[in-house]
């Protein structure tokens, strides 16, 4: 009920548009196109019919086998489901901007998401949310959005803005806006932050989305009883159930770095089953090129043993109730036709896509996909001081540092504590023992603030690697072996407003530019892919062994992660929350 | 998101009652109320656990052993579900003004209700939806209302109201209404009728209820591509079954004259179970008293064979999902404490009801329920012209008289034609033959016009009937053995400002007031169930036979049920739908 009150004028052509709907529906008109002798999975009622389906305007008006159409395809022996609805992604972690993104979901069967904009807004505020409204419309996919709720998620670094109650309030009444992010800050919520409380005052007649890992009993319910409805965190049965229990809508996640499907899938049964959501939450663009999206987590379902029409429903039908979607989520008269036609069922291969009735994608390409290159006001969130590598120096001092200790596989570090070596005075890093330079240099707000810190586990023998890609505020973050190299690869994210770069001497080995926000390419995923791939090829010629170097360095500025991390702002001990020196004290 | 932008202190106290809710959830404030050791029906998992409730304010915020409260009540071996929720009912029918009605309904567990206005609305316009918003609230109890589509539901009689689009589009702004009711007129929609698509474009966003019997096919696909989302007109399986696989949801009736539960129920099972709710639709006191409500139903559910979790998910879950109730229909912290505990979940009987975290009935009887008499502006709702019996009179023609004939037990009518008796050249009744005056005299808008026709089967030997509820115009109608007892029952419905009586010489037998728009008594229920069965006792003394005949007369002036009746503009052969004299021509 977002409309004020509409004059009859304006509302004119909705009602002739109705009136044409049911001029085709009755067969008066004829229809915009016809599938015909598909099998038809109907998610209202738990079975499969053969039957046509009519479409006319961008709606599915009629199952039949009568219908009419200049447009008639034959589907005989191939399946149709609803398009595919992501109820929780982020589209910055792809790395692509909406428009590419729905380009790069489309083939995979995926014709709406949810998502939460919340990096972007970390480095541009609202402006950033609105580029991400702008270039996701006018196009042949729904991008739908939470208001980011978390912005900035912590005081120990520099964001790029603030957003508070009142400034999220104006997104509630755009169309396309769900409700309000994930709520991350729970321990505020369970504090009574009026602050935070505000938020979900001001959004609690939309949808309210949870994020808390591991809450449990009384602090789980004091959490819920704001109203907040759904979790992706779960990671094991007990606590998926639990929270079901509760009341919450269960998006289970498969991602690139969090993988819960195994582990929550045997929990879904027939007494539950409209409880559960399929999520990506964030998922690469080399994943999303190589695997797939929804529809690979619906094989990965199918082959743990989950009946097809369920693990379907999981990411048609529930996720569209979830956030109210009215007509979307199922195959019938007056929901929007989007479908996907499958080869097969039982393995879930994609044969084609259409969106709003149009065929958007066969066999894995694109159909007349238009062209949106408008990333506004990209280069604004660039907003560095200069940069010397004098800002990188440490002096030495006695007494034990502060060592970052990268653990394999996991965005949590250890803290290590240990002498150092020095030179003329000077902190330096050291390959033998794996010791190197972590900096992070706050790039939102021209304050030239650089915090420096020391790493163990990222294997560089020479160079650095550079990312502008750094949770939460997504400051420049680099790795390297001498100053010179790191100062450089800064400059360098600096020219291209953001992005991923190795460097090697003087020498730029490989570069991603991400122009957008410092977060997203403008490319699309095959040209983003290839130069993601060179990046960590050159990143291993310097020696690094991790096999996502960009990702494990975008963590170690995340001062919300224990254990020792590194903002613009300085070293973070994350269990004492504050800012510490590089030595001990004594 | 029908608020618009608030400012921070009005938003400061649902803040702080936030911030209190969470405290008492996570057991820092004591809570209000526990339910201890009861075995709680969880909906979202389908089990039932033994568990404590806690309440604090108006919500459930916690399940568990621990919680403290100044009001703890002992409930072992008892169940606990959500309150009731009627997702169809139209208040009138039962003749109790809202706040007398949700007084009946909530010893049964019903806690809330969705209503559509559809008969007062005919009456007396938006002022009577106004007068039903203004009357349901303020009492421990909710209902919702549904803005009515279809007045007046025909021209072939006067109306007291008539609403177009733009006349219901303020009401989407009313914070208890859902959307737009019963769509009854899908003739018009299949016609693509602009004013009707004009209502349904001005709530497309909000529910669009449907009632559509039989239909189906392309004429139903025409009508769902609208956008309307449920029935409850479904009287057999198939047409059940159909109308789920299209995606309505199937409002399963089981009221006062149509039951329908029998004959569907068997098409509910574990892969359609969340697309059925259950509803009364129209449901006299009487029965209220006599049998219950959604309690009735749902026991006459378990005798049936269906699980008894899944007959509760029908009447609270379910309703609740459909309408976008977003706290409503479960267990669970953050859901609204509407709760009903029961001494036995397979016989379903009620032992207590909490309103909003309040206990409000126990053991059948209502508790601290306020009174709500402020009928406002019921007298004006009688707008009627002097009457004399001269208006009865119809001078005699040769030819052969269109009489109607009731048929035991249906609301269509027969038309048979036959001679009949005349007096002086005038039209004369005959109870040899049960041959009795019906008439139906308008009483809106000061018009006069009164319809006269004659009617077999209602077996008076003497006196007449009178009453001001007959579909859908709610204008008086009577039947008689002469014109100077119809005359009298007419005067005193006048002077009592509507309601049924039973009038014999120039003695009125008993009458039922019903004073708020000639539809609704303003006295509690089992004051207004005595009344009304004094005036049926009435009638069978005057030699009526019909077990109700007053339900009886009120469905002979509804013009859209064949095959004969009457209304204040003559009388009406349906199949035709035209007026129609008396005698046939010739």
């Amino acid at each position: 009920m977002k409309n004020a009150e509409q004059s009859l004028s304006a509302l004119r052509p909705d009602i002739s548009r109705m009136a044409k709907r049911i001029q085709a529906a009755r067969g008066q008109i004829e229809a915009d196109l016809v599938l015909k002798g598909g099998k038809v999975v109907h998610l209202f009622s738990g079975n499969i019919q053969e039957i046509d389906i009519a479409v006319y305007d961008n709606i599915i008006i009629g199952l039949g086998n009568t219908y009419k159409a200049k447009n008639e395809v034959k589907i005989r022996d191939k399946w149709v489901i609803p398009g595919l609805i992501d109820a929780h992604i982020h589209i910055e972690s792809s790395m692509l901007i909406p428009s590419a993104l729905a380009a790069a979901l489309l083939v995979h069967g995926t014709t709406a998401i949810v998502s939460d904009p919340h990096e972007i807004a970390n480095v541009m505020g609202l402006e950033g949310v609105r580029f991400m409204l702008e270039n996701s419309r006018h196009i042949p996919f729904d991008t739908f959005f939470m208001a980011p709720s978390c912005v900035p998620a912590t005081h120990l670094e520099t964001a790029g803005a603030e957003l508070n109650a009142a400034d999220l309030a104006p997104l509630k009444n755009e169309p396309f806006v769900l409700g309000l992010a994930e709520m991350m800050n729970f321990p505020a919520i369970l504090a009574g932050d009026p602050g935070v409380l505000e938020k979900i005052a001001r959004f609690r007649e939309s949808n309210l989305d949870g994020h808390c890992p591991m809450l449990s009993g009384r602090d789980l319910q004091a959490y819920l009883t704001t109203g907040i409805s759904s979790d992706h965190e779960a990671s094991t049965p007990e606590e998926a159930l639990e929270k079901v229990r509760s009341g919450m809508m269960l998006m289970i996640r498969e991602g690139t770095s969090a993988k819960n499907l195994e582990s929550l899938l045997p929990v879904v049964n027939e007494q539950n089953v409209h409880r559960f959501c399929l999520v990506s939450d964030d998922l690469h663009a080399e994943d999303i090129q190589e695997r797939g999206h929804l529809d690979f987590v619906i094989r990965k379902c199918i082959s743990l043993g989950l009946d097809p029409l369920t693990a379907v429903r999981l990411a048609t039908l529930n996720p569209a109730s979830h956030f109210g979607l009215k007509n979307r989520g199922a195959i019938a008269p007056g929901y929007l036709a989007d479908m996907v036609v499958l080869d097969d069922l039982e393995h879930f291969q994609v044969n084609s896509v259409y969106k709003n009735g149009q065929l958007v994608a066969r066999e894995g390409k694109l159909i007349d996909f238009p062209s949106r290159e408008k990333p506004a006001s990209a280069k604004r969130s660039f907003r560095m001081a200069p940069f010397s590598k004098d800002s990188l120096k440490i002096r030495h001092r006695n007494g034990k540092a502060r060592i970052i200790e990268w653990v394999p596989g996991q965005i949590i570090t250890r803290m290590c504590l240990e002498r150092v070596p020095s030179a003329d005075g000077w902190v330096e890093g050291d390959t033998e023992s794996d010791l190197l330079k972590l900096c992070v240099v706050e790039r939102h707000r021209d304050t030239g603030t650089v915090g420096v810190g020391l790493i163990r586990g990222f294997g560089l023998k020479r160079g650095a690697l550079i990312s502008s890609v750094a949770h939460d505020s997504h400051n420049i973050i680099a790795v390297g072996v001498t100053d010179e190299e790191i100062a450089l690869g800064v400059k360098t994210l600096g020219e291209m407003g953001g992005g991923l770069a190795a460097v090697r001497g003087d020498e730029v080995l490989a570069r991603v530019p991400l122009e957008v926000a410092g977060l997203m390419s403008k490319k699309p995923i095959h040209e983003l892919v290839k130069e993601l791939k060179s990046v960590k090829e050159a990143a291993r010629e310097l020696g690094c062994r991790i096999p996502d170097p960009f990702m494990a360095l975008s963590f170690l500025a995340l001062p919300v992660i224990p254990e020792l991390k590194v903002t613009d702002k300085g070293l973070v001990d994350v269990n004492k929350f504050e800012i510490v020196p590089l030595f001990e004290q004594g």
